[in-house]
């Protein structure tokens, strides 16, 4: 059995006979020139990616690569980087190129010069590169012939000759990150006008789109500080950001999209909602949960601690804390250093911030006799681990420097194995479901065999290790795509990649499979004939870092959590004074079945009151006026505007009652409210 | 109003002519001379304790101090632990003397011998010592004239010589913890028997009870290693325990007490049940906590937390790191650093583990702008903190370095103040009486005025912050011990004392107010008339630490938690194998309604399977036979032995689902379980 990339669609394929170009075999095939279909680039045979006037030796047989695939787009959004800097260096002379890449959804290009640019130059950039596009160049590839006329020709541009000369040079300087020199020639895209003049030109290694006509839509979006190839001792630079598609119509739907993923961003969210917030004083990547954030993560906490009780798995609890050496014996140093924080000296002892908890999980396996009878043992805790992350890379809750795990080991034998990791693959799956997330697929992480520095054990070990991940998966029909060198040090890995409700992919739970840890803490259990036994350990984390997990949700959301995590569920809304008292009723008694309930009796008015609740995201509104009063009766206003007038209190109390505690995970409205309760 | 520490029962007065000795008066009084009552010092006029053979120079009065005194046993142990050093000088002549002192229930002599004391060395010890006793010697005191002489005295005892030059020379060194010479003389006790002649004597400043006949009971207890003064750099000695009191009685009730102690030392009862363990992997003072540790601590918790919800608090949530300037602007530092973790410096910044929470919830409170009508604002957490303590006092449980508290802060106006101290007493009471604990008084900790450096704050905020707290403790009608000194920097403190099982007392949950705080955060509210103000802050644990009160709950219940906290409530014992199938349904009706019930299919025998469950302490057992299976049945057994036969299965499960719930706190007995039902 084998994992497979997910591959895209089949592309058509067309002969190239020799000395003709390839630019030409497709017009003769007949494939698109315009619109989303046009054909921008081929592939060859050895898989590499060729301009459309490359012309083969030989005859040679290319895949069209068309303009609206992930590949065409990078090669679009390539060019239009070029286009951003002939556009730079148009309007600011002075201004030195760094490198533009194609990067995902979009390009940058780094530019050293004497000021940041400001929103307005954005738009003088994006009306120069519209007027560059218009006036129809072609892009067009040219060789240079030694290192000494690279020189000659980038003599202006010192960042550029810097790549020259690593490129020339030093073979162990890793220069792929940084530059696009390529393959064994240094080469140059010209820029070309329709008089044939070359109006500009860069060192790339290409390819390109032929001509700026396939460059049909783009963007500037942001400017951001950067440090010529990535090091904070070098120059700061100005990088441009921008976007291009294939289409119009594609570029508004990724416009559309970032401002969607703006408004639902968390850190925005949680600071409107008073949910959580990152305090200076504290310092990076350290959130701080407020009230409201704290009745959802209790929640979040409860629920899923249930979930693991019901689940086989027993809770425990570590400090955070303990001497370095166990991180030794886990295996975890030398190979995460860098993760782990720095030591603190005392009593003799280096003692470190644990980063994980499985060592510790450990040594309660450790702490007594086990027996075959036990097997599987299911340790689950709140893990609080700190790990120390660049902070340019810390993100609000998603990406922190300080998180609580729902983090799991379960011990067993070899032979439950495979059914140990079944059960936590659909245990986690369920979790997600339950909070509304079902478009799913998995990732398979991997030994880099060219590695065997980063990854401990036997080929044998890993290979057994592997094929229980990959059956497992396999058999759980989900979509499986392959993370060669991925893995732990210790063992494969199976992590659940999961859509949001804009399509967003996050990673979410992951399972593994350790034999190496059992090892170096000579784990043992007494097996059914007598002899000692080495268990296999399967790490797990359901909702991967609670904090995480958070952060996820409040996009997922968009804010408007279920009723279930609400922090408040349901507010009482008073059409005048006279009739707070009924709600103070209906408020005892949803009180008295554990709804969280408030009742606004401030000086707004009822329909700005409404306003508020609506932009809290608080999902039910009780309006009580006379008639509800008379009728012992509440109405139901929802965030959509829809409303259920009259209803009496205990059967309103009831339907409340019970779409928290079935988790309903959809925005109540008349509509589905009532359809619940029928 | 005042705050008096409890005092002793007003003891006999006697006056003691000039010239006469105070135990010749004594017997003139017609005090006791035997018995638990016996007269065997006085104390003088200026409060210092004398031997019966001092005469005053003037006529004096003096009161009797009794041997069934506090005083008067302090008094028996300092002479019992002479006849020990006798008893050992007698037994391993070139043993040289350290010090021996009376502590706390007993006396300990530390010795420097070639090797240390073995088990069958101490009984020869405890013969000799009878036999010295019953030789009827007198303990008789004697001036030294001049530092030479005492070293002339003493030249065979090195450790003595050392106290003689400590106490003669550098007045520096504070001697009063090391050593007994006093006053301005140095004074040496002679042992002089029946022959008048002197055959033992030490270096002492007394005082003594007259004669061996006055010392009715004594044990040595056990051995320790202990490095003379207190310094490892010094030589190791031999520490001999040992306990003696003013009858036989007393002696047995000690020994019992300190048996039923050993019994209840929830180390010892941690492992037995398998509850948590203290792994030397991790480091000292980091318990870890076992499957069925972790269920007691999750009830504990999720009780804790259910009750500061409903008492109004809300539940946040902090990292377990921060900047170190948080706690200079907190005032922690410098006055906590040596309670403090060392710091861990990275990005430029020193980071520290936290000690407190109460900075952070600062941070909370500060996140947005503030309105009285929040007031109270009740913030709690489940704070992880960490506190360097020397390992020497780390203690299972109760002394730990790494531990959770149940804190709130609640930030109240001035005026509010009384009230939500009053509030958090009353909520912390109610808390221990849930726990079977309600025999309590209040200590309350003020600033010692003589060191303004430890203490932050004017002395008109500490007169204020201090007769608010006073008034409530005062309105409790509790019994209210002063602890002049004990305040933290910030504010004065109650904390409730609460006697467990076997009547020892352990300090709980704490009420600080604090000034001091909010001024340094700027913390600011907004006045009903629109002017800033700046809140008072109120720290409080209930729990104090949850290690430090699952470690009390473990020895007050001498591990047999009640039903509501026990890791297995229920325990099924079938009589035969084919009763197991009935027990299966009873477990399933049992777990639905959230009882942790397990069946014994183990190959013991009934009746093995029943001692063993009583040993792990289980509160239910349900015994399933042919008749139970027929009735639809099951019967109760008891730890205490006693059985109800016959239970419908329904009622059965009402009853025990009943009993939890409603969090019972008795062993459950066939009467105490029937009473309940009734």
């Amino acid at each position: 059995m084998s994992v497979q990339p997910s591959r895209a669609q089949q592309a058509p394929r067309v002969k190239v006979p020799a000395g003709t170009t390839a630019g030409a075999a497709v017009a003769e095939a007949g494939l698109p020139s315009k619109g989303a279909e046009a054909v921008v680039v081929v592939r060859d045979a050895e898989g590499a990616l060729r301009d459309l006037d490359w012309a083969p030796e030989a005859d040679a047989e290319v895949e069209a690569v068309a303009a609206e695939s992930e590949e065409g787009r990078s090669v679009i959004r390539h060019s239009a980087a070029h286009v951003l800097a002939q556009a730079v260096q148009d309007l600011f002379p002075d201004a030195k190129l760094g490198i533009g890449p194609p990067v995902r959804d979009g390009f940058y290009y780094d530019f050293d010069v004497d000021k940041p640019f400001t929103p307005e130059d954005l738009q003088a950039l994006e009306k120069r590169m519209k007027q560059i596009l218009k006036s129809g160049q072609k892009f067009s590839r040219r060789r240079l012939d030694s290192v000494e006329a690279a020189k000659e020709e980038l003599a202006n541009e010192p960042y550029k000759l810097e790549l020259v000369d690593l490129k020339s040079g030093d073979d162990s300087v890793d220069t792929s990150e940084v530059m696009e020199v390529g393959g064994g020639d240094l080469t140059v895209y010209d820029n070309i006008d329709r008089h044939g003049e070359r109006v500009w030109g860069d060192l790339c290694r290409g390819p390109h789109v032929p001509h700026t006509r396939f460059i049909p839509a783009f963007k500037l979006t942001r400017v951001a500080a950067a440090y010529w190839r990535g090091d904070q001792a070098n120059q700061q630079l100005q990088r441009v950001y921008g976007t291009a598609w294939e289409s119009k119509e594609k570029l508004e739907e990724h416009v559309e999209r970032l401002a969607e993923a703006e408004r639902r961003d968390h850190r925005k969210l949680g600071a409107e909602l008073d949910l959580f917030s990152f305090p200076d004083e504290i310092g990076s990547g350290l959130p701080v949960f407020h009230p409201k954030g704290g009745i959802i993560k209790r929640e979040m906490e409860d629920y899923v601690r249930e979930r693991h009780i019901e689940e086989g798995f027993e809770y425990v609890g570590t400090p955070h804390i303990s001497h370095e050496q166990l991180f030794h014996t886990s295996g975890h140093l030398p190979y995460y250093a860098d993760t782990m924080f720095p030591p603190m000296e005392f009593d003799g002892y280096q003692y470190r911030l644990k980063a994980m908890n499985c060592p510790m999980h450990n040594l309660i396996f450790r702490s007594r006799g086990r027996s075959y009878r036990e097997l599987p043992l299911r340790l689950f805790e709140f893990g609080h681990v700190y790990r120390y992350e660049k902070s340019g890379v810390i993100q609000g809750l998603t990406r922190v420097r300080g998180f609580a795990q729902d983090d799991s080991h379960s011990y067993c034998t070899k032979e439950q194995a495979p059914d140990e990791v079944k059960h936590l693959l659909n245990f986690m799956l369920s979790v997600l479901r339950d909070f509304g997330m079902d478009d799913f697929y998995l990732e398979m992480s991997t030994r880099d065999d060219s590695k065997p520095d980063k990854f401990a054990g036997s080929d044998e070990d890993w290979a057994e290790a592997t094929a229980v991940l990959e059956q497992v998966a396999h058999d759980s029909g989900l979509e499986l795509v392959a993370d060669p060198g991925g893995a732990a040090f210790y063992g494969p890995k199976i992590s659940v990649q999961a859509k949001d409700a804009i399509g967003r992919t996050w990673q979410m739970g992951t399972v593994q499979y350790d034999f190496n840890q059992p090892e170096g803490f000579e784990l043992e259990y007494q097996a059914a004939d007598g002899e000692r036994k080495r268990p296999i350990m399967i790490h797990s984390a359901k909702f991967g870092s609670i904090e995480r997990f958070f952060g996820v949700l409040t996009e997922h959301y968009a804010g408007a959590f279920p009723a279930w995590l609400a922090p408040v569920q349901v507010v009482g809304i008073p059409i005048a004074d006279e009739h707070v008292e009924h709600l103070e009723k209906v408020r005892k008694a949803l009180r008295t079945k554990g709804i969280r309930v408030d009742i606004d009796t401030s000086g707004d008015r009822m329909q700005k009151k409404i306003r508020n609740h609506t932009t809290q995201k608080v999902p039910f509104m009780l309006l009580a006026g006379g008639k509800d009063v008379e009728g012992d009766a509440v109405s139901f206003r929802f965030r959509d505007g829809s409303q259920i007038n009259g209803v009496g209190v205990d059967d309103a109390v009831n339907a409340l009652v019970d779409w928290v505690q079935r988790r309903e995970n959809t925005s109540p409205t008349a509509e589905n409210f009532q359809a619940g309760q029928e």
